[in-house]
């Protein structure tokens, strides 16, 4: 059996992942105060005191995951039904690495007017929201809006997450090879959620020399095509307004980073940049070159969003500790501080940086602790 | 401690009475199934089946339990934060009396357009809904509306599930005091969402002569102050088109049923109504007239919505059966049939009904799988 039909034939046999359990077993004697006539007393209080909702109730500990299913994994637009094994595996890595209840959400609507509706409707019914795989641009007005309208923490995974992991491992791949961030050229391939979020935070952290690159070329400001998501980029990257293809920008950087689609970089366009570079292939789940094939034509680093290679970008290692301490700290905004911080952290716990060691393994349970610490 | 104190201790101490658990416990190994790359497989299948939802996710045994908060247990609208204790003690009673996964969501909108708009949009996430704590008129709208767009089953707990159960506890009194429903006058005080569904559901089962009393006296045609909701109980009360006060329809009848408020019944009424009176009190968490007045009155069967008191109708007789049956017999629509089938399930559970016992025991187990099996 191939991967694919191993899981269907895993989750047809549990009838999915999740369940939900009883804090307590209540008995007759505790049913009338978990439920009527005492729970009148607990909704009375809450209603009068509406900041103590999550010291009564399971919003405590409790993140809904929520999509669309407009950008599910590598098979795209493919609605809510089928976002939902995707978002209750999500609620599975909240519950199994930061012991956080989650709840899979998987919405019925599409413009960025309904799903914020939809979201800020539920909202009170949660801790925490983790949107997830929603397609770019409607992600970011969607991101924006809630995170400016609701009183609890909200970030958009495929950004966020991915931004931040791919920060961690890049911090430590330029000790690896002994250059300075603040100095390198960077080529990101792909202007879509991640590879957005992914700039914006090196711009932040470093202001390294960014290039980005669309399926038309380097974006620059002499394109009449670009939406305004794109424009906006513009603040980040290509001080310089070059123009050109992936090939000709790609010459003589010292870092690739692909968010975009399998074989965008050839053997060739690795041997014309700067000396060792940084290869971050993370397209899912055939990346933008494979890492011996970098290897071959010169790379000194290889790190793709896959398990069964070194260095796996992998969300799983920064989003279970950043909502843990949101949760456990009552943050209810993450900050672009807290992700720096977090990166930080993800980086600080690989003891000895190696080309084939710039992030810790998802299991490492020394992250959720430590990024939770500093989400405050 | 008084019962409010003592509920508000216990909230505190477990922060909440639900949580999330996982269905299986991953490994590296399976967590390629669970979550990337193999729930890909997964979640391609389902969006090219989505009847196969259920079969590989926790939709199969989930209920959601909807609330705006704006008519909650005694204390009416009180919000959706205040409302959450209630709802997520409702998923409580789900998880305890039926095994079925549930998820408290309380909405912070209020219009009928709004909230049918934001269960729409969430609903794939569910195997069925459960709408609670709704204030009538709008109740009616919601439920109708996401009975006919939705094809998960729907119910409006306040309004079924009490009237299930009302009916239940009337089939046995009836038994008891040797007449028959279908020859009864019924007083109905409280044309709310419960009496409404009461009042329906009565009808539908053996037309009696029934009355319905709101705080203007007899509904009637000559009323020229009834929005159309009541209105339509026209179609179901008051053929003689009669008018007056609650004490004067009252005389000569043979059941009152309360859903209306503490106080509504004197004892010199009930010295009013036909011999040996059935007596449905079921206003909370004071009820219409206490049990031991309307006995001396000369009451010979008094039931109310409490636990203290014998003969309590509560919903959670029927409720968690109901959904039961739903999810494990894939049933999309709970319909009237539904309803008559699982009251006549509750009332055939009594093995001897008197007086003090016309309903079973909430904890009584065999509730759950005999109403399910009619669920079908």
């Amino acid at each position: 059996m191939d991967v694919n039909e191993q899981a269907l034939e895993i989750h047809k046999k549990f009838k999915g992942k999740i369940t939900t359990s009883l804090r307590d077993t209540p008995t007759a004697d505790t049913l009338r105060l978990y439920y009527t006539p005492g729970v009148g007393g607990v909704s009375k209080h809450v209603a009068d005191h509406p900041e103590t909702l999550r010291d009564y109730t399971w919003t405590n500990n409790l993140v809904a995951v929520i999509s669309d299913g407009s950008a599910v994994l590598g098979l795209g637009n493919i609605g809510p039904r089928g976002a939902m094994p995707v978002m209750e595996g999500k609620a599975m890595l909240f519950k199994h690495f930061a012991d956080i209840d989650s709840v899979p959400i998987v919405l019925d609507v599409h413009t960025a007017d309904e799903i914020v509706a939809a979201v800020k409707a539920i909202a009170p019914s949660f801790g925490g929201i983790n949107l997830e795989d929603i397609a770019a641009p409607i992600c970011f007005e969607v991101e924006d809006r809630l995170k400016s309208e609701l009183d609890i923490p909200v970030m958009h995974d495929d950004q966020h997450g991915t931004a931040i992991v791919a920060l961690a491992g890049l911090i430590n791949a330029m000790k690896v090879v002994g250059r300075k961030l603040e100095d390198a050229k960077i080529v990101v391939a792909g202007a879509g959620a991640a590879g957005t979020a992914i700039i914006k935070l090196l711009h932040l952290y470093a202001k390294p020399r960014i290039f980005v690159v669309d399926s038309k070329g380097v974006i620059s400001k002499n394109r009449t095509d670009l939406n305004d998501e794109k424009k906006e980029l513009l603040n980040y990257s290509n001080f310089s307004d070059l123009d050109g293809s992936l090939e000709e920008i790609i010459q003589g950087a010292d870092v690739f980073i692909g968010v975009s689609k399998a074989g965008a970089l050839t053997a060739e366009m690795v041997k014309t940049m700067d000396k060792d570079p940084i290869i971050f292939a993370l397209a899912n789940p055939t990346p933008e070159i494979l890492p011996e094939e970098a290897i071959a034509a010169g790379a000194a680093i290889v790190a793709t969003g896959r398990s069964d290679f070194p260095n796996q970008i992998n969300n799983a290692l920064a989003f279970p500790g950043i909502f843990r301490g949101a949760l456990d700290n009552r943050v209810n905004a993450i900050t672009d501080q807290h992700k720096i911080a977090a990166a930080e952290v993800i980086a600080s716990l690989v003891d000895a940086p190696s080309p084939t060691t710039i992030v810790p393994p998802v299991f490492d349970d020394r992250l959720v602790p430590a990024i939770s610490r500093v989400i405050v």
